[in-house]
């Protein structure tokens, strides 16, 4: 059972367990249409963007870092702050992730034990220890509407062993967050691993459904196994979850990998690309990624995109992006960050739609087929 | 005469030559009401700051630097992409400066001829001459509505001499400029130059009103002369300056001074501390400045300051705003540079009002008091 603080319900269609599904998610801070694009504000904050302004550019709901936080400024801090949406100022859905992908990514990693995983911040080299109830207990503080369990995101490539012991302590954590997490005005989503191991994935989802998660994501893509193994693996561990319960492809955002995931059953996704690409002056268009640094755009008066309503191409051209680049001003970053997150969300939007009109077969391959052209 | 599009009239009361005044500018580019301060948009930005932004948080005129544009993007790609107000998105009146300054201080000075000024750019090296000419022709391609006469900026302390040289620079240059300046969407304003030397001031006042300019700025202070010069200087020479043409006290902001200039008479000011400070984390109260990357600040949940309506003390906290600086995240300058500019224009909406209400020396005494009050 799901509290319905935070069901997920079907829109237009039953609830199915695989292909495209066009849903709603419920939180404390609001809903979700789903499928639908998180952008990332990893130390609470999207980098250079104004909430209001996510709003206005159709964000519904931002994603924190667990681990960032946790080191700076503290999870106790930010509960003196008010938490997450008070420090963010963003009154809408937020989730934040266990803190894992961080310590096995970022961290000096001393080592994994049933117990938990101890490592060593990259800010000063401090030793800290993440267990299944610190990552919570962190998380409660933070206060984020939806809260992961601690999993363990093995690389890729991986020997066997070392999945089937990734998804072992995946498993036995996600069973102890649960015992951990108290706070009713916060879900706990669990998180599938298993690498690119069908089996291994099987007895992951299987396992984790058995324990009754009110939403699941599928962790440990886009570490670099590539487009044909994501959509293995998502189409391979999708239909296992139950149909009833939203599923969040974790730090996925390449377009072609989000069009297969949307395609298997996926409703939530988060990822760095729009915001990172952004700062560095590549802007996304519907023909494909532009590089405003380029001398090409010198004097180039057109927006960034034509027939985008977001805040840049409202009132900059290409020309003058590329100036403030160039320039080394903060309006370059800021103006191609919402530009780019402006196009996931009209993405994301076309993507409902098509769902909504039964044309997303014909839609996405037409939209893919025009994005990677000049690829 | 001073053609209509440019007129500054007075407000309430007659034109005084000296003593605060309330009046309001004309430009083609709408109205400003004075005394009035124009932030600083150096490189066709305003750092940080997106235009709908200045114009929600109250900032009526901004500024550009013809130096950092002549030499990047070029005033012929800012002609291209459509001058200034296409470039910068913003509707509003906007002033360059004649680049004499950003010369005198920036670049590496080759010479000083009674042609011109020849330099190194601060960028790249390149030998680069500078004539009042080639200043207006520059300016010409910005497009600002307002534009400055090539002066010669003496440092200070400085001997006489070389103070009267630049005066007599100054003044040539100024003829030149307005027999090369023919847009008459452009209105050309002259600088008053003359160090501390009352004669000089006088001398070169004298001359600059005989050739009958539509507006005047006092240049050539803010250089290190200190706070009883400044008002010494401002005090000697606004009342030569006609009392129906609008006075701008160039590069002076800190808030002593510009209560002084208004006091004496002055209209305009134009300044980077509220957004350098900004961008180092000091933020303006009405009870001094303070730094917001101080400890101190950590768990503090109250806005920057108490009673603004910016939107960075709408929506966050003192901590949040010292974490995003401490995180190195865009939005802590982006947020204080608001809050500062917020400041200044209702620092200059209050100025407005006690001159409008013949109130002016009580409030602005009572002003400096409390905001000195722990210097």
């Amino acid at each position: 059972m799901v509290s319905d603080l935070f069901a997920w319900k079907p829109v237009g269609v039953a609830a199915r367990a695989d292909g495209p599904r066009l849903g709603c998610l419920a939180t404390p801070h609001g809903r979700v249409e789903t499928p639908a694009f998180i952008p990332v504000g990893t130390k609470a904050t999207v980098k250079g963007v104004l909430p209001e302004t996510l709003r206005e550019i159709g964000v519904q709901m931002v994603l924190a870092n667990t681990y960032h936080l946790a080191l700076r400024p503290g999870a106790d801090v930010v509960r003196s702050l008010g938490g997450l949406h008070a420090m963010m100022a963003w009154d809408g859905p937020i989730l934040t992730d266990s803190g894992s992908f961080q310590v096995f990514s970022l961290a000096a990693l001393s080592e994994v034990t049933d117990d938990g995983v101890v490592f060593r911040s990259h800010i000063d080299g401090a030793e800290i220890t993440l267990t299944p109830e610190s990552s919570v207990a962190v998380q409660n503080d933070l206060g984020a509407d939806i809260i992961m369990a601690l999993d363990v995101c093995p690389p890729y490539p991986c020997p066997r062993e070392e999945v089937a012991e990734a998804v072992r302590l995946t498993l036995a954590w996600a069973r102890r967050c649960r015992a951990a997490h108290q706070r009713k005005d916060q879900a706990l989503w669990a998180i599938v691993q298993g690498g690119v191991e069908g089996d291994l994935r099987r007895e992951c989802a299987e396992h984790l459904v058995e324990m009754d998660f009110p939403g699941y994501a599928i962790g440990g893509v886009s570490v670099g196994e590539g487009h044909e193994h994501l959509r293995n693996v998502v189409g391979a561990t999708a239909p296992l979850l139950p149909a009833d319960r939203p599923r969040y492809l974790m730090g996925v955002g390449e377009l072609r990998d989000v069009v297969a995931a949307v395609g298997l059953g996926v409703d939530l996704f988060d990822c760095v690309l729009p915001t990172r690409n952004g700062r560095n002056a590549s802007a996304y268009t519907a023909d494909g990624m532009i590089r405003l640094r380029n001398e090409r755009f010198r004097t180039d008066s057109r927006p960034i995109e034509d027939g985008c309503d977001c805040p840049a191409c409202r009132n900059f051209s290409r020309g003058t992006v590329r100036h403030l680049f160039v320039a080394g001003e903060m309006l370059g970053p800021v103006l191609v960050s919402m530009h780019n997150l402006r196009f996931y969300t009209r993405l994301f939007g076309c993507l409902r739609g098509w769902i909504r009109d039964d044309r997303f077969e014909a839609e996405t391959q037409a939209l893919l087929d025009r994005y990677y052209r000049n690829h």
